[in-house]
């Protein structure tokens, strides 16, 4: 009975260039976050991309950054929300052309990078990004940081919005995600990934660094193709959802 | 009752540089070819364009060019069909973004630069721009220079096709614009550009540099802003239409 | 007896964009910050601008920002101590092919906008962008904020070191400049802009917001060329500078 | 008492994006073509690859290209001669500062891609690129395809000029490549692809697609890493060398 949704970033090659595993990824997934041509990814690839979750039926989503792609997108900008709402809507609207040309619908929006992270503390840019959505078509599901500013502000917008949960990283007691650069940040350990993960989905908690359980909505599993260990990774959470009795939806099936 | 659209191109601007006199123009036209971001404009310019056009009712249309900001686009590039196919969508659709959001139609599509000319004489390029604008939206309409390839691709592509003329340049024998580096290649004499864009619309004829009068079919009159005397030009242009019993209309009123 | 150094920012069009009175300006300043591609300026613009600044005697620095044309270099961007030092040295590499090409020295390096900016007050951001300068030519001259980091992270490093001041610009008691955001922050009198800048030479003080007087070494005033009033302040304050015995110098000839 | 040069493309990366085997190729050959940040590399990776030549004792060139990363500098673009002048001298003095924080050599120049191309076949767009180095610095050395327009621009204009082959492509009677569109343009089979570079080298001819011996000035082999079996041929190539007494040195020391 229970079911959740698995995200990954995909499309993000420009050019000659290629990025992560998407081939590998696609099968194991239902939605995917698809770069936009700013922080990576290039219409050639985006259409390619769009056209692959098409037949593998993974619900497509944009994923816009900022305007560096020498940085990947994961370096802080100092934009003004106007820009913020505008670099949004670009690259969402670039990124619909190809859905339409597919004949597939753009499920959700979720921003990438160092533009996701400004977004999940800074309330103001989460409603700039927010009412780019709801302004180009407010069906579209925000797909954002749990207990995130994001949350708040796509929920005000009334947009329907998507909560996502990492398996391999660790959680404060106020349910955002303790910062990389500290100790325990990340989880290593494959079998504790996968414990707290089905714990997140079947009874919607997961133990803090700081020993205590907080609440957390995983409507998606957030997921990375980077290399072989990590896509072994999310064929484990899918063998362990199976036994579980979880099934793995896209977002618009769970949301509506 | 006669009747004929003006279009040109505003938005080109780019961050904090400014191109054109888009104020000046907006006045004086019906259908405006927006930049699209990559030989000029960006999000923040295209938002500020398409809420201007809808403020003084000029139709909005997209304007894509070749990924050559430096070059403003006027550079060819050898790019494939599937390239140009995407790069045009990838634009046509970033536009509409804001028209969406500005809750205007989005009612044309027009290549800018090189990518105009380019098209204007490769019939396969011009089919993979046709298919672009079909394959993202049916009922966008299709501008490009009379005569062209262009017109042709649209058609066969099952768009509804837009012919554009010019007041100021001359035209050969066969209906194709006489290269710019030919002696009397621009009119320079206003009082003639008058008279035979007049012509051009009351006739449907124009006459070629040969002295052969040729066949025009003129649903808009390509007009630019670039400069005071430009803008004093499309002043003495609709100065002559009204005298004449001309109106002015956008494409979408004239085609359907 | 007394000397200056007047600099400007010039070369920062875009292909067919043009930015500032370059023109006007050139004639009135010792020395030219030129853009080199990455917020502003591009090798034709480059190119053009060290060869008049060559024909009008004006010494020419290299004016390198963060890779933000569509910000025009001024939004901050959270670049790492590495990356600013190789994004310093590539655009200064980048101008040095013109000066060699025009056989004119490269004088001076003056970082723009935002990472002019934030090396003001980021002790490591400043040695990052010191260090680059110094291993590419430890010649040339490092021309930063009076009283900022620069101007320490670049004697530390072992460069000749230019403070350079601001006539319209309020100082806090502690020499540092009045943000732009607060009141009082630009003095818009031209009479009192020139006062205080013809003190600065002759006193090496100025009156900061809060009363007190201040120590400022005025090795260069920085003038900007935005519009013809900005021009008409240059003006003012190059003729106050005659009538007070003030000789405007490039910043190699007060230097050494 | 025979030798040779091998060249190879490296610092093609951008970003976190990859290309090729730089590790592989650096340890196989004696001068390396850098990125200069506009068809790939960027100033870190610039910086990096500098570094690791140096430290394997490979002299280092600069490799310009279009201002196309999307198209990895691989499409024709219709610059100016002028255009072209300033994309190299910009691009050269780019990796200049790299190459002098490291205290070694720039020992060569050579275009990359649509760029070479073009050159190879346009006298006035490889005068242009020759006169570019000139400028900047005559005594860097101008590699280009043996018998084509590169070679005898570089010469007028005075620079040292060497002429580069190809292991694994066929020849015209006229000593050009057959173009990469025909039948039999490249050589697959690994033994005829060192019996002919062999030959190349000890007897300075080559047999044509025709099948008459033309004449061929090797002072450089170009090899490429794209692959490990590209690899392979490297090692191939230079063990044959190894056997027919034919040592490997960078052009600076053949040249002079």
């Amino acid at each position: 009975m229970y079911q959740v949704d698995i995200n990954s970033d995909l499309g993000e090659g420009y050019g000659l260039y290629t990025m992560g595993m998407d081939k590998e990824i696609i099968a194991l997934i239902s939605s995917a976050n698809i770069g936009c041509g700013w922080h990576g990814g290039d219409p050639m690839v985006m259409d390619e991309t769009v056209r692959e979750c098409k037949e593998k039926s993974v619900a497509v989503g944009a994923h816009p950054g900022f305007p560096d792609l020498m940085g990947f997108g994961r370096r802080n900008m100092s934009v003004t929300q106007a820009e913020a709402k505008a670099y949004a809507k670009y690259q969402l609207g670039a990124l619909q052309a190809f859905t339409k040309s597919h004949g597939v619908p753009l499920q959700h929006f979720k921003p990438h990078g160092a533009l996701y992270n400004m977004a999940a503390t800074d309330q103001k840019l989460a409603a700039a990004l927010a009412e780019a959505v709801y302004e180009v078509d407010p069906a579209i599901i925000f797909l954002g940081l749990a207990n995130s500013c994001m949350i708040r502000a796509a929920e005000e917008c009334g947009l329907t919005v998507a909560s996502e949960v990492f398996a391999d990283r660790a959680y404060n007691a106020d349910g955002t995600l303790v910062a990389r650069n500290q100790t325990g940040a990340m989880i290593h350990d494959t079998e504790l990934c996968i414990t707290r993960v089905v714990r997140m989905v079947k009874e919607q908690k997961v133990k803090a660094i700081t020993g205590e359980d907080i609440n957390l909505k995983p409507d998606s599993i957030c997921v990375h193709g980077d290399n072989l260990k990590a896509v072994e990774l999310i064929r484990a959470i899918r063998d362990a959802f199976a036994e579980h009795g979880i099934s793995v939806k896209n977002l618009r099936s769970i949301m509506s």
